[in-house]
This record gives structure tokens, C-alpha cells and sequence, in this order.
């Protein structure tokens, strides 16, 4: 707690002096602090970048593929952003980034200036000074939305960063300005597993643009980004280093030099290098445009967005992109912490999905093939095992119009798809197939019953039904001939069985939208399937054998080889969001359901088990409730349906307050490309979307004074809780336009048609 | 000789019954002998394709990367056309072949049928039944243009192959029906050197249409084919093995095996198979269509150009093409052997360069991005270091559309590239940097000068000295400083020079056409510079140093290291073809240059010395004469410029009869992308293009009986030969429309007038 009051003196500085009263200002970008995340788990960047930006330019700290023996090294987990606050050097800026992800890729194109000595090899971060990385320090580095800034204290090199949609801007300052350079490293890349590097074409096409691409086999198999590089001014010379050892073609070395001022190169692993001259103008600018399709279109990105050389302008125009994302939702709080943790959630749930589609309209297909994105624009890197629970809800409120294009996205992929199968873990014109169900289908379900996507419901509900038919997928052919996945085949059979019983579901509600009754039908039946893995006579979800037969070998604490994926027995058995009636009834009813739960908030998980729990760090637990992975993320609101409202108001604020914190290392897990923020949203201002594809939210007990979301259609749905303080967390009574509401739900119409949620709070 | 008898007497049959009269049919492809070349140098492949295809699709023997100890195999060099006549086994059929080169690349997507067990491994020759390689004899083989067939005795298929421009077409007709299975290779490539593949992507659409591209760092640094192959009929199943060991990321494996049935496959390395039953049909077609720009785009090259399934119907149209070029110079032979070597030169005439674009239009750029072909088809591999001397200025003649089309893709490889240099040798939207000198603008120059090329000549004239202004390419700066490229720094610094020096002629000439004077004496002036390595004392051009003396080490007979590329002193110090008068004074005038070249063809080059010649078999060298390397291709027609224009008619008379022949081994070096057979052409017809960018021809001997040239104006030129016979080689009278000549020369606008060049020749 110590070191979080530092840092938020540190970074939070001006921000405190100006607005005591802890409302949200015409400027909510003040509160945003990039850097909440970026210690341990967060796995968020701390870089500059524009709303659902296709570019994230952020420092890396560090990616270490392999340990000092050469072998693969776990601590590159760590790095799934890039950047890790402890870390006391930085290697460099690159400009894709995930944000909050448990898994990663991209780290593309690494630019890092310097001084003196060219050195072509990042060094070690204990060894300062063996390569290009350079030390700095926390005093002097500022992270806030579309800018960082840092002072390279080896480097000598005051690095300053902004974004727009498609471009990564720098503005390098050279305190010293002997042998300035600028180092491009296209080896560079993040979770650099067996080096992901298959292709990189370079061409330097003057005396201050480069263009070219890099190609990986990383998490996503095949993965190609092209640029566009344009310095603000002529480097003097020029060259690179093939790291394979210039294993390209030998035939022109009669003629050339690759490696000096050669302008078109190929290797598979390369870095170059610019040199300029800084002693009359200290600062280099660098406007670096990406494509997913052609250097081409990336020039036509660059001259589309960021024409001329105004650093400062474009800083700005991407803070006023951030505010006007972050004044959809005007907020008193109760604190400047409060305020901080809001905007900041609002701010990482803006980050993913990003745009992948050029200027043009251009961008990749699954198919690799070039396709023109006609009416919406393309977004790509899909996290929906995450995202389908709070954060696509979330912007059917908020921004409903780019959920409509997501939704649209999603329906390409599936078009371009041989398996015809809707996306699972999408990003960058590939599947990666992270993750488990097929959870597109409760992302499309919600957007269509919402009355969000406007496209043809029909054909996005064939396409629905055609991945929920295929057999092939994970089990699926036994899951639809006998209603579960044996544990004899299938080492995540519970959680899947569990997962695709609600996706089942998602797609009856939306068939029954439609008028098709035969698959309505259909999935509702399916979506039942939930009740074939539950053993009644130890009211929890267990792995169940081809025969019938409950698996023996079953421990409730353990989350490793149980059937489960990221969570035990505990936290995954309550999966069953479509239907918790059933469920509670099939538990034993309210009062014992209730029991359980609060044995879940109560009880000690020992150490053991919790080594086991993936993501977390031991603040992310609550008993042995783990907020940090998502399939709990419904839990606290199921007391709503066993009677005890109550506590799912005392739950919902125990952990608004512990899991969400101002620091670095103010989030408990991933944030998970904004699941983890979304909920902290939702739950704040007192409603949770429990089952989406359900028009129905469950109400908590918000935690803010009072919010105003302004609605697209130009209404405002405002939530003002009355009597609200830290400790008054209990709800005597709400009220929806000034009637009463008992259901403790209010539905997704009510909030669309304007108006106010009133909570009065108990003292 | 008896082999060469046999083979003619196996596969020239049916031609030797039907026309005994020697005379060129309506049909000209049945003299067309695709073998011509296979064996020993000749680097020609004997596969199917039509005139300029972008596919040539024919069996490769073997590509034998490294020998059996893992070393580089330098008899890779074999295998430039994938093909050798004395192999005993085929490997299978791949899409892409050069023809005649002396360095390779291409080879992409192997099909290989089989039966019995599957074998994804192509096994060794001397081993059959090691892999899926299989045994053929000659006896059951038969090439013609555009239609290959060879019956596969270990395999048991009998494989027929097609061509379209953009797509290949197999027919396998499975003559054992156990197992039938087609393997794709998507690992061999022709010139294999370390493992050219980079990357490789597959979608297996549907269970017949299979789609996806391979990218290698080959002799092109990047290049990436597309493709889509469909097959006749579904198949049963299907597979792949990744040769890696699956390095590509592992997440899916949970729920998928991507080495059975499963459709979106990416690997380094791999193979495919294809299992069909063939029980009820012996027969499987495949159509494999490729595109430099996408999948998509194949796939609409096949529906374009072979929408259906009529193998037969596009082998016709295949041979109809063909007959369209050949029947554009009409014959009388003296001889059957005659009437094939000559057909086949001009079918080796017109694989070179290759279509490269798509129906659409697109095609990629040097700078990789997809451009559009406006008002032109796009080509590819230009290998201008030999083509410049008589293959373009043929195609001036017989072809001048698509001539001006391939100046045009010139003139967009100028505008695609970084360095602002024409075409080298170019393949595939990549540089390659092969050979010396910029010949482009001699093709450039002598299709605007000749009004074949009428695009911009302004636009085309800054290319060319932009080019040669590029003092950073090839010892261009001190050339360009000091006169001559010094032997201290360059290994070919003699014919690099002489290459310049006619190069800038070329530049000069054009510059005069347009009214540039000052470029006109700019270029003049730079075109004698071939005087600045001539030492008269020794009556030879000879290296020179910096210091302006001659190197003292120096062996007029000698190859390597002598300042030369392919050839030696004796061969290239006679490249001087813009200004033989000039050179012949120098040389001690014309009685004694005469004897020089009486020297050449008749004195004997000692083995030591001939075992450098690069390219060539014993057969190709006449005296210290080599025909198979192109520098000395202009030399029999020097003897005209001294006075001994018998001289010339004999030399050149030999020449067609010594180095020209039916068999597979008919060919006495490389083919070199048609300009062998182009000096065959020209100099069977009795006129050679001494210095293109000069209009004017010189004149040798005709060897034929009669020709009729017709040309695209409708026009037509005859070239008649009276009392011609094998023996009477020398010319008594030459009438040009029934004016005698004295000059030995006619010029180009003589043959587009149309009309009749009558020699008489001597009894």
C-alpha cells in the first residue's frame, strides 16, 4: 500500500490539486492512468493509443523468449505487454500491443534511439550498457492517454510517443548529440517463442521513408503487418544487420553490400539502423503508419492521418478521441480513486478489439486475401471467452454502433472461414482457437436482441447455428449426441459442457427473436445440457465419463485436471447464467445455494491450490472466489436469485474495492482486453448483464454517487445513488423513473429510453 | 549421333511419315520437339505450357539440393529446369520452370500421383520404391507443345499435362486402383539451396478445392506464389506432415490435429496428400492455377481460362496457341531435322519471359505491393544479359505488341524501384542482380527506335540514364570517372566495361531519335570507352588498373579471373558491336582482324582452359569459338565488317549445323531464356541483328529454302533462297525487292514494308 501512495503522488499529481471534488470533469482523460495494470498480472500497456486504435505504441521493457540456458523461459508470461513497471530498462517503443491478455503476440517493429556507441543487440537488463536498452526512471516517465513519455537515461534520449488510429508518432529529444541514431529492430517481438520471426522486406525508399513488412509465426500462425516509416528529417546514412547471417541470396554481393546503405532488403532476422545528424536540431520525429495489407496502404494511413509534423497536435487530437469516448459516462464519485479506477476501466475497455482495416477500407481476410469492408469497419483481435460477458454488453450501451461493426467483423470471419466456424480467439487474420466454447454466438445474440446490429439477423443466425453444428470443434459431436463431454477425452469436459450450454442457449433466444421455432427448440434443449455434468450428491459440477459414470478422481479446490478450465469446481460449477433458477433449485434450493455461495467468499484456499489458479496474484482472491478469471464474473450477482440481495450488494462492493486499485499493480489478473474494466463498470454504477442475449440486467449496488451514460440516440440514462458512501453498500430501495423496482432487474429498454435509476442507500 | 538417331526415330515418328516434303504445315507444332535441350546443358524443360505462360508445368527428375553427406551439390546446376533426359525417375510435375538458365529457382507445387502405400518422402533415385519418386521410360513419354504424358511404372499412372497461361491441368489415370492418392509437394523447389522455403499457407476449401500460397527465399530473396487447385471429383480424405515438427503454435492441438482432414494449415514445410477412390473412375483431374497476388485471384485465373473440365479441349487450344506463333514465320526446309530444330527455336522462343498478371490485371511490384496493368500485360523474368542480342529484337519482328508490353513492364520495374534502376535480371517482382551491364536499355532503345514501343520515349530515355547514372551499381562511378572500370576492385572489370560502353550507345541512339543532343553526346562519348581496355600491343582487350597500365598477369585463353564474364579474351574482346569498323582499324585493319577471327574458329582451346567455360559441352565450341555463351553471338557476322562476308556465311552456316540439334542433347549450352534459339532464327533466315538500337541487320547465310515472315501489319517479309542446299553456304547475290544489295545490311523498316530478300546462293 505503501508503494501505491508513491505512485499515485508521483503520477497523480496534477490531477489531485485540480479536482478535489472528485467529479468528472470536461477533460475524464485526466483520470486515466495507463500505467494501472502494468505491474504483475495486469498485463496492460502503458503506451500511447487512440480508442480501439489499430497502433499501441508502448515501451517494452523487456520479452525474454529464452532463460540464459536457451531454454524456453515462463517469465516471459510476464511480458504478454511488453512492459513490467519494475523493470529498470527499457529496450525500446514498438506499436502492437494487447492489452490484458493471458496469452500473446506482436511487439511489432521496435524503434530506440540513441547515442554513442552503435549497438545492434538489446543487452541485458543487469547489465546496463551491453546493448541498446536503456535505464530510467519512474520520476521520469509520464503515461496518460494517446501520450508517454520517458527519459532514457543511457540513451541520453528524451522519448516522447502519441498515436493515431493507424500510426504510431515519436519525438525523440537528443540530450546528447554525439552519433545520434535510431535503432529499428524487426526481430523484436513479443511472447518470442522459438523465434517467431518468418520474413522481413525492407525497402528504403529515400533519405527518410522506409517501408516494408514482417511476417510471424507466433500465437497467430500467420501474421503479416506492413508499414510505412517517415522521419521528420534525412538520416545521413544508413544500414542493418542480418542476424541470420545474410543467408539470402549471395548474387548481387559481387555488386552490394546489403548491410551498408543498400535500400532493399530481405532476411529473416533483421535491425537497422539510421543515422543522424543533431547537433543544429536536437529532435527527430518519426511517423510510423501500419496496414495489415500493403506498405502502400500504410503510406496512404500515414498521409490520411498524420499529413504534417505538429507532435502536439496530434497529442492532442488523441486525447480529445479519449474524451470523447470517456465523457459517455459523467460520474461523481466518492473519491479521486474512485475516479481514477472508473476512467481508467473505461479506458482499457476502449483499447481491444482493434481496427484492422486501412483508411481505404482495405484489410486481410482469414483467407490471407485482400477484402473490402463495405458500411463497417473492421475489427480484429476477438479475446470473446473474456469479452462476451461484460465488455460487449458494455458497448451496446455505450458505443453500439461499433459493436454492430464488431458483430459484422465476426460474421466476415466466419464467411472467410473453411470450418465455418464464427471466431473464438481471433486476431490479425488468423485463429488461434485460445480458449474454449463458441461465445461469438452470445456476442451476436445480444447485439441482434438489443437491437444493435442491424445487419441481416437471418444470416447471422445461420451462421450461429452452423458453428454450434460443428462436429468437429472441441468435442462438439459428442456433446450434441450425448448432451456432455466424456472427462474420458476431454481434459476441460465440465467447463466446455457448461460453456456451450449457455452459447446453446444464446442462440435459441435469438432463433426464438426470429420466429425460427425449430431452433429455438433445438438449442433450448441443448442449452439444458448443463444438468448432465452436475452430481447431485455433491452439488457441484464434475467430470462425467462416457458410461455415465461420475469420474472418482475429483477434488473441488483443484483447478489442474478436473475438468475445468481456469477455475475449480467452486468457481465454475455456478456457470449456468441462462438458468440460475434451475440451478439454485438443483443445488438445493435458496437458502442452501446462498450458503454455498458465502462459503465461497469465506473459505481459505490453501496455497497449494491456489498455485494452481492461472492469472492471479493472491490480492485477485476473495475466499476462494477468483475475480481475476471470468468465470466467476457473475457469481456475487446469483445471491439476487436465492433471495439475498443483499449480499450481492456487500459482494459486488468488497470486490469493486479489493480488486480494483489506483497503482501499477492495482489489478488483481489480466485485464483481459477489457472484461476485467468492464465489469468494474457495469458493477459501479449498479447493473450487471448476468446472462447476455438476455435483455435483462441484475442490479448490485453501484458504487458512485451518481452517472449520466449519454446514449448514442441522444438520451441519458442517469444512476444516482442516494445516501452513498464507502461503508453504505446496502440498498433499501430502487427506483426506475420513480417506480420501485422489487425484481432487482431492469432491462436493456430502460436504459435505451432514457431516464433515471434511483438507489437509495442504506446509512 | 546413334542415340541422338534413336530418340528421333522414337518420338519423331508420326512427323517423319506425314511430311516427307519438309515443308511447314498448317500445323507447325508437330515439329516442335519440348525435349530438345533436357539433356546434359541445354537447362530447357519438356513440360506443358503455352507461348509465354506464367505456368510451365512439367516433371522434374530431381532438384538434388545437397549431396549425401549434407553438403551443397554443385550438381545441382543439372536441375535448373528441373528435368534431366538421363534420369531414370520422376519426381513429380511441378508449375514453374525456367527455360535454359544457368542458375534456377521455381519449382513450386509439386503434384505427384500414386498408388499403394503412401509415402511422403521423394526417396532416392538409385533406390525406386524409397519414396514416392517413380520409374518412366522414354519409350512411354511424349512432349509436345503444350501437352505432356509419361506413364508412371511404379506409381501405375499414367499422368497427362496441360497448360493455360495461368493454370496447369493434369489428368492421372490410375491404372492400379489401390490407394489412390495425389501428393502435393509443398517443399520442393527447383535450386533448393539451404531450404529456399520461408513460409507456406494452405485452406483446404472444400473437398475438392484446395487454395494457398508459398513464399521462398530462392534465387528471388521474396518471392510468393499463390495458387487454387481443384480437383475433378471430392476426395475421400486427406492429410499433411509438417517437416518442422509442427513449430507452428500449439494452443489448437487440444482441440484439433492439423495433420488429418483439417483445413487451415500453416507450416515452413510441408507435404499434402490426397486419398481418392478410384474404383468406379480411374481418372483424376487437377486444375492448378496460380497468381502472383492472391488466392482469390487464382481462383479467378481458373475460371477464366479453364472453367470446365475438358482436358481435351485445352490441350487443343493449348497446341492452337502455339501454332498461332509458329505460323507467324512460315518454312521450307532443306531437312525434316531442319524443320524441328528450327520450329523448336521458336518455340524456345516464346516461353520466355512469362505472363506475369492475372485476368484481372493485377500484379505485384517490386516493391511487393499489388499494382494494376494498365493498357498492358505484365512480364517477368527478363534475364537481359543474353536476351538483349537477338531474342527482343526477334520479337520485334514476329511479336512487336507483346515486345512493347515487355518494355513497358521494364520501364514499371524502373518506377517500382528504390534504386531507380531497369531490370538486371529480374524474376518474380524481385531483382536477382545476375550477370553485368543494364541491357534493358538496349531493348529499350531498340524497341522505341525500331516504333515498336510507343509508349512515353521521353519517360523511357530518363530511365535509362537514370540507370546509368547509378554510380553505385557495379563499378558504374569509376566507369564513369575514369573511362573504365579498374581491374583493381572488379573481377570483370574488361567486359563490364565493353557491356557499358555498347550499353551507352544504345542510350545515345535513342537520346539522337528524341533530339537530346546533349544526352546524345553525353552517351557518344561514353560509348568509345570500350578503346580504354584495349591494349594494342597484344591486339586484345586486356584488365587495366587504376594507375591506367595494364595488369601484367593476363592469359588471352583463360576464363577465370581474367577480367571477363563467361568468355575469355579471345571470345569477348570482339564485343564491340556498335562500332566494328572502329574496332577492326584499331585491330590493324581488316585483313588482319580478318585472320584474328580465322584464328577464333580454328585453333584449338586446350582442356585445361576449356573446363572454365562456363555452361558449355565440348560440342558447343567451335576452334576457341563458343556459341553456347552469348558474347560471341555477333562474331561470324564481324567477318562482313572485314571485307569476308564468305567468311561470315560459312562461320555462320557451321554454326547453325554444328551447334543445333534434334535430341534431347541437340542443345550445346543453356537455351538462355530463348536467345540461342533466337540466333538460330535469325541466322536460318540470313540476317542477325548485330547492334539492336541500330536499325539495321547484317547479313549471313540463310539455311532455309523459304520464309515468309508475317507480320502484325498484315504484311509480309520473304526470305528466299535460291539453289540452297546443305552444301551451297555461300551467297552469289543478295536482292532486296530485286535491288541488289552491296552492303550486306538491310534495315528494319525493309522487313516491315514487307517483301522479298532473294539470295542466290553459290553452287
Amino acid at each position: 500500500m505503501f508503494k501505491r501512495i508513491i505512485f499515485l503522488t508521483l503520477i497523480c499529481g496534477r490531477a489531485l490539486l485540480s479536482t478535489l471534488n472528485a467529479q468528472s470533469p470536461s477533460d475524464p482523460a485526466r483520470y486515466v492512468r495507463p500505467l494501472i495494470g502494468t505491474a504483475r498480472m495486469g498485463h496492460t500497456f502503458p503506451g500511447a493509443t487512440v480508442p480501439f486504435g489499430a497502433v499501441q505504441l508502448s515501451p517494452d521493457t523487456d520479452t525474454i523468449p529464452y532463460s540464459s540456458d536457451g531454454k524456453y523461459n515462463k517469465d516471459v508470461y510476464k511480458y504478454c505487454a511488453g512492459y513490467q513497471y519494475a523493470d529498470p530498462t527499457i529496450v525500446g517503443f514498438s506499436h502492437t500491443h494487447f492489452s490484458g491478455t493471458g496469452h500473446s503476440d506482436l511487439g511489432d517493429f521496435l524503434l530506440m534511439p540513441g547515442t554513442g556507441a552503435l549497438r545492434l543487440n538489446p543487452g541485458t537488463a543487469d547489465r546496463p550498457g551491453s546493448g541498446f536498452r536503456s535505464r530510467y526512471a519512474h520520476t521520469e516517465e509520464l503515461a496518460e492517454p494517446a501520450y508517454y513519455r520517458v527519459f532514457l537515461s543511457d540513451a541520453k534520449v528524451l522519448a516522447e510517443l502519441t498515436a493515431t488510429t493507424r500510426a504510431g508518432v515519436h519525438r525523440y529529444t537528443f540530450r546528447d548529440t554525439t552519433k545520434s541514431h535510431i535503432i529499428l529492430d524487426l526481430m523484436h517481438g513479443i511472447y518470442n517463442y522459438d523465434d517467431k520471426n518468418v520474413w522481413t522486406f525492407i525497402r528504403v525508399e529515400n533519405d527518410s521513408l522506409v517501408t516494408g513488412y514482417r511476417q510471424t509465426n507466433g500465437w497467430a500462425r500467420t501474421r503479416t503487418v506492413y508499414f510505412a516509416m517517415k522521419f521528420s528529417r534525412p538520416f545521413k546514412d544508413y544500414g542493418m544487420k542480418d542476424f541470420d547471417g545474410n543467408k539470402v541470396y549471395r548474387g548481387f554481393w559481387r555488386k552490394f553490400n546489403q548491410e551498408r546503405n543498400f535500400p532493399e532488403l530481405a532476411a529473416r532476422r533483421m535491425r537497422m539502423y539510421f543515422n543522424f545528424d543533431t547537433r543544429n536540431d536536437q529532435q527527430v520525429e518519426v511517423k510510423f503508419a501500419l496496414s495489415p495489407v500493403s506498405t502502400a496502404n500504410a503510406l496512404e494511413n500515414m498521409k490520411a492521418e498524420a499529413p504534417g509534423w505538429d507532435f502536439d497536435a496530434l497529442r492532442r487530437a488523441g486525447r480529445e478521441a479519449w474524451n470523447h469516448e470517456l465523457r459517455k459516462i459523467q460520474v461523481d464519485a466518492l473519491s479521486q480513486e474512485q475516479l481514477i479506477n472508473f476512467y481508467t476501466s473505461m479506458y482499457h475497455a476502449a483499447l481491444m478489439p482493434t481496427t484492422y482495416m486501412d483508411v481505404n477500407g482495405q484489410y486481410r481476410g482469414l483467407d490471407q486475401n485482400v477484402h473490402q469492408a463495405k458500411g463497417f469497419t473492421n475489427y480484429t483481435s476477438f479475446s470473446l471467452w473474456d469479452t462476451f460477458r461484460a465488455f460487449h454488453p458494455y458497448l451496446n450501451i455505450v458505443s453500439p454502433s461499433r459493436n454492430a461493426d464488431m458483430v459484422q467483423s465476426m460474421l466476415a470471419h466466419y464467411e472467410q472461414s473453411t470450418l465455418k466456424m464464427l471466431p473464438v480467439w481471433s486476431h490479425y487474420a488468423n485463429e488461434n482457437w485460445c480458449m474454449s466454447g463458441y461465445h461469438s454466438v452470445s456476442v451476436i445474440a445480444d447485439a441482434i436482441i438489443k437491437g444493435v446490429y442491424t445487419g441481416d439477423p437471418g444470416k447471422a443466425l445461420d451462421a450461429c447455428v452452423q458453428t454450434a453444428r460443428n462436429r468437429f470443434y472441441d468435442g462438439l459431436g459428442e456433446y450434441i449426441d450425448r448432451g456432455y463431454i466424456s472427462a474420458d477425452r476431454n481434459g476441460t469436459s465440465v467447463s466446455t459442457t457448461l460453456e456451450y450450454a449457455y452459447d446453446d442457449w444464446c442462440i435459441a433466444q435469438l432463433a426464438k427473436k426470429l420466429g425460427r421455432q425449430d431452433l429455438y427448440r433445438e438449442f433450448s434443449g441443448r442449452s439444458s445440457n448443463w444438468k448432465n455434468v452436475y452430481d447431485a450428491r455433491i452439488g457441484f459440477m464434475r467430470p462425467c465419463m462416457a458410461d455415465g459414470s461420475f469420474r472418482t478422481f475429483f477434488d473441488v479446490l483443484k483447478t489442474d485436471g478436473q475438468g475445468f478450465i481456469e477455475g475449480n469446481a467452486w468457481n465454475f460449477s455456478l456457470y449456468v447464467p441462462h438458468d440460475p433458477t434451475t440451478m439454485i433449485s438443483m443445488m438445493g434450493g435458496k437458502r442452501r445455494f446462498a450458503a454455498h455461495l458465502d462459503s465461497l467468499f469465506t473459505m481459505h484456499l490453501p496455497d497449494e491450490f491456489f498455485a494452481e489458479t492461472e492469472d492471479i496474484t493472491r490480492d485477485g482472491i476473495i475466499g476462494n472466489y477468483v475475480h481475476g478469471n471470468e468465470p466467476s464474473h457473475h457469481v456475487a450477482y446469483l445471491y439476487n436469485y436465492a433471495g439475498q440481495s443483499q449480499k450481492t450488494q456487500a459482494r459486488v462492493r468488497m470486490i469493486l474495492d479489493k480488486q480494483y486499485h489506483n497503482g501499477p499493480d492495482g489489478l488483481g489478473g489480466n485485464d483481459d482486453c477489457g472484461q476485467m474494466s468492464a465489469w468494474y463498470i457495469f458493477s459501479s454504477l449498479g447493473f450487471y448483464p448476468l446472462a447476455p442475449a438476455s435483455d435483462s440486467y441484475s442490479l448490485g449496488s453501484p458504487a458512485l454517487k451518481r452517472a449520466v451514460i449519454h446514449l448514442d440516440n441522444g438520451k441519458t440514462f442517469t444512476v444516482i445513488a442516494n445516501n452513498q458512501s464507502p461503508r453504505n453498500v446496502h440498498v433499501r430501495q430502487v427506483r426506475l423513473n420513480g417506480k420501485p423496482i422489487t425484481s432487482m432487474m431492469i432491462n436493456h429498454a430502460d436504459i435505451i429510453a432514457g431516464g433515471t435509476l434511483e438507489f437509495d442507500m442504506m446509512k
